[in-house]
């Protein structure tokens, strides 16, 4: 599989939906595959919140698999053998785009929280431009889960006409309260760490405690009860004194936790997932999607408390109604809540399918 | 309505199940209406993990009402013109018993974390001392919710010619995977604050910050899904500087819970939960309640996905075969986990036909 992976600078100042601006952004990218003489076999994955733009392949700070390795390859969901696949990190996040630990050029130091607030809006119209950059022009398909399925509904509503297909995984038209509460507590957590000192930590260490603690706050949160009752139960942890199993699972996530993510990109990341909600600015929810022309596949897990089936078929009816070309797939996971992931037995034969139509 | 507090202080020392002792243990209890003549009209209410004994009335510390007071008292659900409602404060717990912040008459210093491990077998051991000594033997009936209906399980099987009748709500067969990781994230947060020092922190201060945070993580958990997203849904704070509504009402959360629980007792009292489990020690859940001879009514709510109405229904159907005289109930309530403490409305009828029978 042929792979390259770059940064795209900006060539204009980004102006953000909350107010900000960034003067050059910088986009880190990673394409898999070779785009075809037509141009036409380009699928942009957007990526969650805590992932970046290594999704197959190895990755090469960590040395493991892309994110969505599982996805990615030679006659694998989007076979590289027929696809470029194309993945950005976004604007504030983890991987190299500029971000809270880059230097603000007003003033040298690193921006810390002076970094402006994020949106997803502002993630797909950055990636637009930078795509603009890199030559690429119409994509044929956009897919990405949970906050890659936001920016997927947003990338099909702002600039339909790039739009090939949509496919939005676990994309509810808007964050619930329950989402915003544990993503506060994971900020909480950050916040409450003296290390933190107002976001302005770099050179001085990092938050390690506030982003071990965060780290085990989402793992909980991220599986759900029956996934934690078949994997640990009641078992005993290995050594006695960590209690149980889970409390020693919970330990190693602290153990292991800490070096991954920039706190304070963790934070913007949380607060643009916050403030997702679809229908915002527009009359209703009808009105949000009015503007979509591709056909689109929402995929949503039965297991998934956090972004609920029952809230993603209300948005595949609302497209339905709005003559969207729209397919809704529950697809059965042991896995809660990002099984997309971990797991795509289910998801690989119907995103084959919507992409072949 | 007649009502008393006390303390008792336990003439022999108690051996404790995960091997510690306590030497002289002192319980600190209320009483709420007026024994009769023969005695045979004391209702024991067992408290959850963050009450004590000042269960009706007003609290003497907060000035606020009991933590059920909503049910006790002269014509409600617990009517004290008929019963002696008796509660007692649990070893380890946050109300004037024998706990964590009380001198370890060893060192002549507090005891700390070296307060040795309590279980709900523990707590109800030294309830059954403690009401010999208050001269209370035969109890018309135990009743209590989450660890307090851990407790009330364990009086039946424990002490089953002094229960007359048991009354268990939201009390699961056995504490799940997910309700301990949710605990170890109280715990951890906890630990994680400079201030807790190990638990020696009495005289120099509280882990305000650690405590805050568990009291946040406490607060969204406690909750469901649902409720927040009727409580806040996506409304803005009032100060737009806080974010969402349900930001805001964590910060509250934060301000206002800094006093109200010793850390080390909520240590030991999520331990104490997170040990329970009926089947232990037996060859399973049948062996587990053979010994149970009062009439049981195990009470569920639908919305409570900490300690679920499954498997609670699993629970009444083994009690059911091993010839134990058991109703089930099943109480809707928008009010997730906890709801008996806030809404004794669908609860009421039942308890009073259930004590009436």
């Amino acid at each position: 599989m042929e792979q390259h992976a770059g940064t795209v600078t900006l060539d204009q100042p980004l102006a953000l939906a909350r107010g900000g601006i960034l003067p050059r952004p910088v986009l880190a990218y990673a394409t898999y595959g070779r785009r075809n003489a037509a141009g036409d076999n380009v699928v942009l994955v957007c990526h969650a919140m805590t992932a970046d733009q290594h999704a197959a392949g190895l990755h090469p700070a960590t040395g493991r698999k892309g994110w969505w390795d599982i996805a990615i390859g030679p006659g694998k969901m989007l076979d590289t053998d027929r696809w470029q696949v194309v993945c950005l990190n976004v604007p504030g996040g983890n991987g190299g785009s500029t971000a809270p630990a880059s230097l603000d050029p007003a003033t040298g130091r690193p921006y810390g929280m002076r970094f402006p607030e994020i949106t997803i809006a502002d993630m797909v119209d950055a990636q637009a431009r930078a795509l603009d950059q890199l030559g690429i022009g119409r994509l044929a398909a956009v897919i990405g889960g949970c906050m890659g399925g936001f920016q997927v509904l947003e990338w099909a509503r702002r600039h339909p006409a790039r739009v090939g297909r949509a496919v939005a995984i676990s994309a509810t038209p808007a964050t619930s309260a329950y989402t915003i509460a544990l993503w506060e507590l994971m900020r909480q957590a950050i916040y409450a760490d003296p290390a933190w000192n107002g976001g302005d930590y770099y050179g001085q260490g990092i938050p390690r405690t506030g982003l071990a603690l965060g780290a085990m706050i989402g793992s909980v949160l991220w599986l759900d009860r029956d996934t934690l009752a078949a994997k640990f139960g009641r078992r005993p942890a290995a050594d006695p004194a960590q209690g149980f199993a889970v409390q020693e699972f919970l330990g190693n996530v602290r153990a292991n936790a800490e070096h991954r993510f920039d706190a304070n990109s963790l934070i913007r990341m949380t607060q643009a997932v916050d403030l997702y909600d679809l229908t915002a600015g527009h009359a209703d929810l009808a009105a949000a999607v009015a503007a979509i022309t591709a056909p689109v596949l929402l995929v949503s897990y039965p297991g998934d408390w956090r972004y609920p089936a029952a809230e993603i078929a209300v948005l595949a009816q609302v497209m339905a109604q709005a003559g969207i070309d729209v397919r809704h797939d529950s697809v059965d996971s042991h896995i809660g809540h990002g099984a997309f992931q971990f797991d795509v037995s289910g998801l690989e034969p119907r995103v084959r399918a919507f992409l072949d139509r």
